[in-house]
């Protein structure tokens, strides 16, 4: 997210990866999304999905995390009003490490508030597959690093 | 989201409330989105946001937790493929009360796979001062109670 002057339309960013364990995949999903295919193997196998997949809540969150620790200048984030259109396109299993990109869409100076601008971003998660497992279009709002 | 014969459209179903804490504010930010305005009490003071916030993905976590536990039926669901137009509209802050409801706006049989459907809903979630601080559009999958 950077300044709003440091954000490059078309601009794609690797933003890192993160192995997801079972051990984690179940705590989360016992505070947040306690399905039986999220919580208990064992009732996972015999599920749809075919055994334990990540409540896509904790996917999503992994990748916030993803982007604050690569791609968020602290001291000019001003968070984020929102996404549009988060698609879960395959399940995220233990084990599996997925890895994250995003793509700057546009970005746009505040009509009302100077020295503040926002950027839209598509963010992509893939597994060690190069399969898409998540996507979603996200909004920034940041400071100008030189406000004029 | 209950089996698919049971969604009526245009049902509006109240799925509780959950009281945010300060301590569990801090643990989800430090694990998921460690800003500054999430995790530190006194840097989030001197923020934009004048005091700690929760983090957009604790509170959309949150309102999941109030699904399962209240209007998904386990046997039935079979998740989601993603979500629509999230927008996270007022802080959530220390101490308060945010309850949500669903409300159905369509459903439909699948096409392809016997026994399945899915429904669209409109998630809101509100304060103990009855401003909406979170919206979104969700897809959920779930199976027929009687297949034909």
């Amino acid at each position: 997210m950077q300044y709003f002057e440091d954000i490059e339309i078309g601009a794609v960013r690797d933003i890192g990866s993160h192995t997801f364990t079972e051990q984690a995949i179940i705590a989360f999903a016992k505070q947040f999304d306690p399905q039986p295919f999220h919580i208990d193997p064992v009732a996972a196998k015999g599920s749809a999905f075919g055994g334990l997949i990540a409540s896509g809540w904790h996917t999503a969150a992994t990748v916030m995390r993803l982007l604050v620790d690569s791609a968020v200048e602290l001291d000019a984030s001003l968070g984020s009003p929102g996404f549009d259109d988060l698609a879960w396109l395959k399940p995220v299993r233990p084990g599996d490490t997925i890895r994250a990109r995003m793509t700057c869409l546009d970005k746009a100076p505040s009509r009302s508030r100077p020295g503040i601008g926002s950027a839209r971003f598509l963010v992509e998660a893939f597994n060690q597959n190069d399969e898409m497992v998540m996507r979603y279009t996200s909004i920034g709002i940041m400071r100008f690093r030189n406000p004029a």
